[in-house]
Parts: structure tokens; C-alpha cells; sequence
């Protein structure tokens, strides 16, 4: 029987399953919305069990909506914590998993999927490190360093790095903790706290988008200081807006001020801070991707 | 014959050189100061085959003082590039060893080593990332990840990250490029320029220090957010001022506001910003571990 990896994008709107090998060997897949544990991940339990019949599942992967627990000797590895996603909290994701199919289970954030997937696959193929943010509801990172996503103290967050006010802007942020953070500035409710519309709701010309590029910006740059990325990947529902890309460019090489002397930099940016190229799909190739790191790394 | 591993820390004032396997399995060691390329890098080709003689050399490493071209495409691989130092651009210091010894050659900055020697063997041991910023003419980092230094686009600086201006703090940074960015706000030159005199004479009491462990908590949070590493080491001269180590602990603290509960940060930060612990050794030990790397990833 043929061998196949499974691969589960828990967002915590939709649930995106592909059974496969990667983007070109896909044998089945199945996106539905995210309500409460049992019937979620019962429906998840069940799209495996018909796609792989007549292969053989060698091994699972998961990329999922946090916070999570990664730390592997912990007692509460593979599940997702105190999420506010009512019925949520405390779910053993990787338990059920590993009770029901018996397979090496990989787990982490569906910002570290993506950003494995685009380095894989996608918009940042052949780039190490690869960072992935996300702009959306909030900001988060991932990132990967030789083909493997990074853990640490806990994952990499990226959100609420300092972002430096620009000279006139009197918002003073949303992130209950920082304030003026980069999420709390430059998030998707950032941008409605500061208009009372919806982001997508605000003309490709208004200036406010420069303002948004700016505080993105911030954030780029800052990644480069600190880990010297060979690609930064923006996606999630605020880079939807693309015109924010040339806008990050020129801010991103106007705080270097000169200081980073590379053709990335200077005369490439544009293929240096990137879209992702994988869409919708990205999440579940990337937990494709944890179920093979996962398979290598079984004992 | 015995097999070794040699390190040659290359550093803008003195060069040490050690043959070994590690710090309790040290043959012989040499530190002369660098004066010009010739002098200097005659003296470590001489330290090694006379040190060398009775063993089997299996491979060098070298942990330099920078900017070094760290690219393995690149036809300036294992030069010194457009230092400052007289006499040393353009130096060519893999190609030399290589030629002279014919063993693979590890090559890496100076802070790169100190990140690795510490985690092999010091104050970081078991911990995954790892961040060293070294803390002195200027601020550098470097990072380790799963036991190897990363690096990317050129390789982590982080002295050039924002840091947020504490309030009444009128002094401009000493930056060219950005200002008052850290090692613009805190680096060693930075501190006398504030007072005209170096920083080793300031008080242990005086209040300087509170601000420099202020800006340097910045630094550390920030790395925090990008990376989430298990532990951070500060070295460099500045850092021997120990006292700014509690300083910076409750920075620290105080600038995640609470936002990253993990007793790392809440209960046991003197153990999570930790000075280094293998001292002027560090250099050349890093080097010794960049040596058995080079082995290890030989053809």
C-alpha cells in the first residue's frame, strides 16, 4: 500500500485536512468549520479513516490555533491551552490523534506550518531562515531554521515587538499589554479601533495604509536585526491588501538608513519581503510537512 | 595518533588558539595580540604544526572578529571583508588554512562561537535557541539553534534594534546610521559619551547603570518576542559590571507586563539572562566546536 502523511490546519474558524504528499500529491482533502471539539476533530477523525483507506497513514501532522503547548516533557504537550475559543481550552488534540491511528504525530503553530510550508513549497523555497507573519486578527510569527520550525522558551510570537510611533500619530494602540505593540498598532482591529470600519472597508489610497506599512515595517526590520531571515513571508487577512507590499519595501530600506549593504536589501526587496504563494492551502501542506519531520524523527 | 580539533579565536585585539577536544581535554594554547594579518596569522600556523606534532589535526575552526563573508557561494568565503582594522580587509583566512593544513575549516564570527561554546559547554547548556549579545566597543549577537550558529541573509547583528527612549532621556545616540538605536544608546563608547569618562569608572551606585540596563532590557525583550530562545547570555566588557545583571532581570519583567507567564520570566529570570561562564576561553572553544561541525559536514 501506497504511503501517505495526513494533514490537519486547526484554525479556529476551519478545519482544513489533506491527506498526501505535498502540493502536486494530494489524494484527498476536506476544510469545515471549527464549532466545538467533539464534533470538530470527530469529523476530522472521520475524513482520515474513509480518505486512507487503501493507503497506508504513516504518520500525522498538526498545525493548530494557540496557545498550545509545544514543550514535549510536559504533561499537557499537544494540547491547546487557555485559548478564549469556547470548548476549547485543554483539548488534547495530539492524544486523540495518536489513540486513534497509532501513527508519529507532528504538532505546533499554524503560523510555524505556514511558514514550513512557503519554505518547502512556496514563496520562500530555498531561503533559511524563512519568517512567516501573519497580520489578521492579531500578529504572529513563525519561523524555521534548517527545515525545522523553532521552539525555545515557547515559539516565537513576534507581535508584540516595539514598533516606533510615527511623528504626528496620536493612536495610542490596542494590546491590552503594550499598547502601542506592532499588534497593537498594526493589527486587523488596530485598523478598525482606528477608523471604526473594517480594514477591508478602506480605499486602496487612503493614507492610512502607509501608516500601516510603516508600523509593518517596523516589524520586518526588527526580524532582520535579530535573526537575519533569507526571506520574510507577510500573510493573513491584512496583506490580502497587496499595495501594502511596495509601501513595506520603501520602509523597511528607509530604517536600515544605508546600514545593510545587500542586494536584498537595496535592489531586491521586492523578492525579499513576499507573499505567500500557497493560498488557502498553506496551513495543511505545513502540517503535511510536521507529519514527515515527524516520521523522521520517530525512534 | 590522537585526533584534535583546533580553535583560533580571532579577535581585533589578541588571537588565542587552543588544541583540544573541549575545555577539559585541553593539549596546548597561545593567545599574542593581532597586530597585522602576516605577523598574526604566521604565529597561529606556527602554534599548530609545532602543537600539532604527535597528533592527528582532523579539523580548524576559526571564530572571527567581523564583518567576515559567511556565504559559501561566494568567492569571498572565509575573508575578513571591509573592516576598519589597518591591514586587515580583504584577508583570506580559511583559504590560508586550508592550504596550510588540508582538514576541513570551520568558520564563523566571534559571537557565533561564544553562542555555541556556551550552550556546548557553559552557561547555556541545554538550552535551545540560545542568544549571546556581547555588550562592549559595540553590541553583537549571535544565535544557536538545535547546536549550530544561524545564520541567513548575513548573519544576527541585533545592536542595531529599536529600543524605546526612556522618559527624560535627552541624550541623541551615538549610532551613525540609526542613533539611538541599542548600541547607539548603550554601548560601551555610548556610556562615556554621555560622561566623558570610560564606563569602568562610573559607580557601581551610580544611576547611569539603571538606564543601561533599561536600554539592554529592551534588547533582551525584543529578542524574546523574535526568537522565544530558552536562555540569553550577555558578555562583552560592559557586562562585567555585574550588578547590571538584576538590573536587567527586573526590566526585563516589567517591559512584558505580564504578558509572557512562564517561570522562566516570572519566578526564575537570574537564570534565564545569565552571564557567560567559560571566560577568555570562550572564543577558542566556540572555534574548536565550529572545527568539529566542519568535520562532521565534510564530504
Amino acid at each position: 500500500m501506497e504511503a501517505m502523511f495526513g494533514g490537519i490546519e486547526g484554525g479556529g474558524t476551519k478545519f482544513a485536512c489533506l491527506l498526501g504528499r505535498g502540493p502536486q500529491e494530494i489524494v484527498a482533502e476536506h476544510t469545515f468549520p471549527t464549532t466545538n471539539p467533539h464534533d470538530t476533530l470527530g469529523e476530522a477523525l472521520r475524513f482520515f479513516r474513509d480518505a486512507a483507506v487503501g493507503y497506508r497513514l504513516e504518520a500525522l501532522g498538526v498545525a493548530s490555533f494557540g496557545p498550545i503547548d509545544l514543550d514535549p516533557h510536559s504533561p499537557t504537550y499537544g494540547y491547546v491551552t487557555t485559548t478564549p475559543k469556547v470548548g476549547w481550552p485543554h483539548t488534547d488534540i495530539v492524544g486523540l490523534l495518536r489513540g486513534q491511528f497509532g501513527v508519529p504525530i507532528g504538532w505546533d503553530t499554524d503560523v510555524n506550518g505556514a511558514a514550513l510550508a512557503e519554505q518547502r513549497w512556496g514563496a520562500a523555497q530555498g531561503a533559511n531562515p524563512v519568517v512567516y507573519i501573519t497580520v489578521g486578527t492579531g500578529i504572529g510569527g513563525g519561523t524555521c531554521v534548517n527545515g525545522a520550525p523553532v521552539h525555545g522558551l515557547i515559539h516565537p510570537e513576534m507581535g508584540h515587538m516595539l514598533v516606533a510611533r510615527a511623528a504626528g500619530d496620536s493612536f495610542e494602540g490596542i494590546c491590552p499589554y503594550h499598547g502601542d505593540c506592532l499588534e497593537g498598532m498594526a493589527s486587523g482591529p488596530a485598523l478598525e479601533a482606528r477608523t471604526g470600519r473594517p480594514a477591508r472597508a478602506l480605499a486602496a489610497d487612503d493614507a492610512l495604509w502607509d501608516l500601516e506599512a510603516y508600523y509593518l515595517a517596523w516589524g520586518v526590520k526588527t526580524v532582520m536585526d535579530v535573526l537575519s531571515p533569507q526571506r520574510v513571508v507577510l500573510g493573513g487577512g491584512v496583506m490580502e491588501q497587496r499595495h501594502l507590499f511596495p509601501r513595506i519595501h520603501r520602509h523597511v530600506q528607509r530604517l536600515h538608513n544605508g546600514y545593510l549593504q545587500h542586494p536584498a536589501v537595496t535592489a531586491q526587496i521586492d523578492r525579499y519581503i513576499v507573499p505567500p504563494s500557497l493560498g488557502s492551502r498553506a496551513g495543511a501542506l505545513g502540517a503535511l510537512e510536521l507529519a514527515r519531520l515527524a516520521l523522521a524523527q520517530a525512534p
